[in-house]
């Protein structure tokens, strides 16, 4: 059920984004195919899906939601990129990221269009839904932009740094900036904008999706671990197997096993985790990867992480149960979305939009993709 | 005079820019830090200062045109930021460039962060100066930003094509795209709007600036190439000279240059233009420059330019007349805006702003910055 909602959005959200781009293509250097790419990519369509699902539930037209809808995909299609040229990623929806195959100079600019592309149908939501609703909406994105780049840039410091103190708290609070804002606050928010909720109660609708959008990063890192044993390359998962410990990244998986390993294990996966990502050697990719490098150890030339101190961080997670502490945390937070969602739904008369939001809690922790 | 005008701007927009810029800065990684160190590091300021001076020259309040101005010169330093990694680039403001000193990461995101803040100011607008005027503006920031985008891309395309065949309206209509729309039409569209006119009136203004756009281009490629004899490496200039002969970019200068050569030497010249920038060598490098590696020769394992063909393209320059041609069509662009601006700002009350503007065409072709 909670499928075939997706995929109805998926086809609607690709129909408006080829309406929403500018049909005059000429002298743009074939940037609208680019642009195009991902956005046509098997993905989940889950943002999109999310505002169409709560404006739906709240009485909300179809129509009045998609411009939105198809803006919210663009701007996460957007910071995939982006992120992708960040991380050295080089799979995404189970194909080459945009930057292996155009280059990072064609991507950083096609990111930027995307950003720059969306502004034109929020703006046209004035004649579809009024200025109040439309200036509402353009609130929430330009706080979603921010919260997303705030969030970036922390957990870039984070690794720039090797600090690894970090709390539980610390991990859900990067993600929710990191995550939980362009992925389930924002989406929801401009959903209930436009079913012509007012600002506190579009608020009340963005805190109540929040504990989601943590138990959606969890699952997230989890995928990321289970996808391929192994390693670095490709996967049915579609994204680069284990790319959180070849970046490493903070999640809860690691900040736990760190916390209940001995000194010695830990000592041991600290300083692999302050090695380079290997996609980080040669001249431009020092730039990249400079501040994971300006820890004294690494300038000093350590080499790049390997295929077998990676299998030794697995190992790890697996003897100190970072997984399954992973696992229980992202329930806990899905259950307290759960029983939100239900007393505010409840009343709301019956529909499919009602149906996917009462099943979200489960696919959310249960999703292999 | 013109210069005094440029120092006010931006003592006022830096101050405004530190005034728009969030206050609670927790958990942010030391973003804004980073976010300021362009717009603090001595520019021009002629983005912000043309939106001020047209608003002034309309009967427009300093205080209601602050904001967009200071988002605009973001937006610009957001771009700047982004070029410089597309670029290679290694100096930007006599300092080393953002991706230089803390990674392309970094300073991707440092970008992306940039854009998101510059929407709030410009939805504040509403409390200052109404509904209508505020989205006019949006609508002329959508416009610029979608503009920059798809005129970057086209020249990305012209040089991983090694296209050379582009005529002089080509230059200028990519140029229009590239630099003139966030240069000067959006400024000062954007003033206009704030000083109250209205839809057609904003959109004369703006046409009116679009020669002096191409005409500073053309100097801005001029000063590149005159910047430092020694060719790569720092300059009084403040960014990498002769930059634009390394990265292969299409400015007039080559354009008519290798119009004019003999069949030799443009052989010559079009086999170093297809050759990588160095800074290109490396891994995650070819990634970045691989448009531009994608013809057949290079991708065969040609090496990269070395400062023995970039004198060669230099001499060829001078012997050619590509700069003296460059300089002509320059200062045709100038007198075309001059004789416009003119007709406009002469019924205008006397000021400041109105000096600036009748400035402008001169500053434009003879600046050294």
């Amino acid at each position: 059920m909670l499928t075939r909602y997706l995929d109805d959005c998926r086809e609607a959200v690709q129909q408006e984004i080829l309406r929403i781009l500018p049909s005059d293509r000429r002298h743009t250097g074939g940037l609208y195919e680019l642009m195009l790419d991902y956005p046509l990519r098997y993905g989940k369509m889950l943002r999109p899906a999310l505002a169409i699902g709560v404006c739906g539930a709240f009485g909300g037209g179809l129509a009045n939601v998609l411009p939105t809808a198809a803006a919210l995909e663009l701007y996460h299609n957007a910071f995939l990129i982006h992120d992708d040229v960040e991380d050295l990623s080089s799979l995404r929806r189970a194909e080459a990221t945009l930057h292996q195959l155009h280059g990072a100079a064609t991507a950083i600019n096609v990111g930027d269009a995307m950003l720059a592309v969306t502004m034109e149908p929020l703006l046209d939501n004035m004649a579809l839904i009024g200025l109040g609703r439309t200036l509402r909406i353009l609130r929430i994105v330009a706080r979603m932009a921010r919260e997303s780049a705030e969030g970036q840039m922390l957990e870039l410091r984070w690794i720039a740094t090797a600090d690894w103190s970090q709390r539980d708290a610390d991990y859900s609070r990067l993600v929710h900036k990191k995550t939980g804002w362009y992925s389930f606050l924002a989406p929801v928010m401009a959903g209930a904008a436009v079913a012509g909720l007012d600002d506190r109660a579009v608020g009340r609708i963005g805190r109540l999706f929040a504990p989601l959008g943590v138990a959606f990063q969890i699952q997230d890192d989890i995928l990321n671990l289970a996808a391929d044993r192994s390693g670095y390359g490709y996967s049915g998962y579609g994204k680069d197997a284990c790319g959180d410990l070849w970046e490493g990244k903070h999640t809860l998986i690691l900040i736990h096993t760190l916390r209940m390993a001995d000194p010695e294990e830990r000592r041991l996966a600290l300083a692999i985790l302050r090695k380079p990502h290997p996609a980080a050697a040669g001249q431009f990719a020092v730039a990249v990867e400079r501040d994971s490098r300006s820890n004294a150890e690494v300038r000093a030339g350590a080499a790049a992480k390997t295929e077998k101190e990676i299998a030794f961080l697995r190992d790890l997670i697996l003897r100190r149960g970072g997984v399954d502490y992973a696992r229980r945390t992202a329930a806990r937070y899905a259950r307290r979305f759960q029983q939100g969602i239900r007393a505010t739904i409840n009343p709301l008369p019956a529909s499919d939009h009602r149906d996917f939001l009462a099943e979200l809690a489960d696919f959310v922790i249960n999703r292999q993709l």
